[in-house]
């Protein structure tokens, strides 16, 4: 099918069903028997336990196997500040992800503000039936605030799927692609396309992961501390990055690199940067519909890998490979958080998952894979148990 | 079963499935053409159709099938203020109910907090994504000024189930029940014991239907103007109430009466004081789960009729006979509110709906006779366009 075909069987699609997902019960209701089990009077008494026994609302409840997926349509694919009510199909199809890939009940929670003071306080306010929170579509750099504020504020995982999902997905298939081409990450030049929520990120676990020579660049270019524009997060990131003291423009920056990663949007890489970066050339090119370049068009410049968010090429990097298996593995531990060591796990699980068949066409398992969600989630809660963000 | 072994059985069927309600699906993602309709990148063809034209929502969002039962914990069952985690195990169970009984799907919202301003922020926050409002289990006076601010906040429906639900599913019963016994509204002596949420409601129900002689008791006894301890809303209750000036107990109230209506708690009423009310005594005793005197007590004194809140006794009154009807009712036509001729039509469906096998012993439908959410929801669909409430 064509984009064009896409759109018009989605409209059909999500008006023939009035949406995509349901709330359906998992226990009987069809005697006064069931009736006084599921509801009064018997109910009274998981409510007492858990009035006695606050830690027993995992057990009696519907919390452990589910998330709150929480936006406030304000960063909405690539359609930007299109609101709460315009932003609820996308965070109907990720609940449908959630449940279809990781077994994970998803609310799809649509928040009419967008003062990250009032966010905060109605996240942290509904925050009591689920077992993470998954921000999502959230514009940079408000983002940022309120994921730091909500982690501080609760003890369940707050994870913002558009930064960490994203750097989870690039930092494995950065891992298979680098192993081909007989590069070390350390030793890698990486170039980051795109200051935002998803650049940041994959700025932060890259490095997390052993990467040292990391350039971001913004509109104007490589960023670095002291540039006019540089401050707040911007700033932040200039203190993390760019060792050699890069300037100039993203042609400048990609010139001897050895791995592009697009974050950005527009047609901004050329064939000829491609040509003038290192010996292997490894591009990703994430921009959404339209990639910073074609993957063929990338290839055919001498790219060793290429991978963009499309279904339609090889190297799909694609978010669904992470957040159902990471939330999967989270709430089988009952975490707190979601914390470095657990999203480094996903990494490794994920690349490791693809490595069996590795090739330039494949540094990475596709969406239907089998198995994918479950190797994620079991190496995420391991090393919560190890780091210990684990309840049990 | 017994008390006794409804809790057991609760306590094993909670643990064993984790809670009584899942998230679906109702579209396949089975193959990369399902994950590019459903969501990225055709879900982006009904994200902009919303965007241009907010009423969209209603079509291609399950905003129109759903609702949030929304509670802060604070009068949960006979618990009392038990909090928002010890709570879920009821939103569950009510959200089972709406979708067994009305096919609405409903989403437990526990808020972790008790500020009626922060109550009211919270839930106007996550508004976007329902198409209606249950309030659930909230203590009263506070759930009167919730309700009302967010009736007025929002452009959905806002019902507090104790208070409506309740209302409509005794004046069903009462309606009937006076039938049997040749009373007119109008003309029956009515004491309500309990100036709560409930209460309250069936007060301002039975009053809007036609009563004009109700006496209104709390633990002191009749509530009137200039009572001791009567002010905000009971001297509210007090204007509207007691026109024949009826001071002293309960007791007193009673003597003469023709309609008593506990919603209180404790066994407050002795057989005397139904052998001291009118010819043919209708006593709706409903306090869970010890009623304010038992089902046989009552007929034994001579009542013409009687009611609780029991399943295990005649002429159950219980609001699961009105709250699926009455949401799938207002959904079905989009309503912006469920004013008082939505009600009272709820209540003259489900007061017909008996009435073909009108009896002493059934003045009112089982919770599992068919058909009776579908002719409420039908009955308020029809007030609502009729009173302007309905936007299609």
């Amino acid at each position: 099918m064509s984009g064009m075909d896409y759109a018009a069987a989605a409209l059909e699609l999500h008006r023939a069903h009035r949406g995509k997902i349901e709330i359906r019960g998992k226990v009987p209701v069809k005697t006064r028997d069931d009736l006084s089990i599921a509801y009064t009077p018997g109910v009274a008494e998981p409510c007492r336990r858990i009035a006695a026994e606050p830690e027993a609302v995992w057990e009696y409840t519907c919390k452990g196997s589910t998330v709150a997926v929480v936006t406030d349509g304000t960063a909405v694919l690539g359609l930007g500040d299109i609101g709460p009510e315009a932003a609820l199909p996308v965070m109907e199809g990720k609940a449908l992800l959630f449940k279809e890939f990781g077994g994970v009940d998803a609310v799809p929670i649509c928040l009419d503000t967008k003062d990250p003071d009032a966010i905060v306080a109605a996240v942290r306010a509904v925050a009591p039936a689920y077992g993470g929170i998954n921000l999502e579509d959230i514009s940079a750099p408000r983002c940022f605030e309120i994921e730091r504020r909500l982690m501080e504020a609760l003890d369940i995982p707050v994870f913002h799927d558009d930064q960490h999902g994203t750097a989870i997905v690039v930092s494995a298939a950065l891992t298979n692609a680098l192993r081909l081409a007989g590069l070390e990450l350390g030793a890698a030049r990486i170039v980051i396309n795109g200051p935002g929520a998803a650049g940041t990120a994959i700025t932060g676990m890259l490095l997390a992961l052993g990467a040292r020579d990391i350039v971001v660049c913004d509109r104007r270019g490589a960023i670095y501390a002291g540039r006019e524009g540089v401050s707040g997060h911007k700033a932040e990131l200039a203190a993390l990055t760019n060792p050699r003291g890069v300037t100039g423009a993203l042609a400048d920056a990609l010139r001897g690199a050895d791995v592009f990663i697009g974050v950005s949007g527009g047609r901004l890489v050329t064939q000829d940067m491609v040509r003038s970066m290192g010996a292997k050339p490894i591009i990703f090119a994430m921009a959404n519909p339209t990639p910073e370049i074609g993957y063929a068009e990338a290839m055919e410049a001498g790219a060793f890998i290429a991978g963009t968010g499309r279904s339609d090429f090889p190297n799909q990097i694609n978010n669904v490979l992470a957040f159902p298996g990471v939330f999967r593995g989270a709430l089988s531990v009952r975490a707190r958080e979601i914390n470095t060591a657990m999203k480094a796990a996903a990494v490794g699980a994920l690349a490791d998952f693809a490595g069996d068949e590795l090739s330039r066409e494949h540094i990475i398992p596709g969406a239907f894979e089998p198995g994918v969600a479950e190797a994620v989630a079991a190496a995420v809660a391991a090393a919560a148990r190890e780091s210990g963000a684990a309840r049990i």
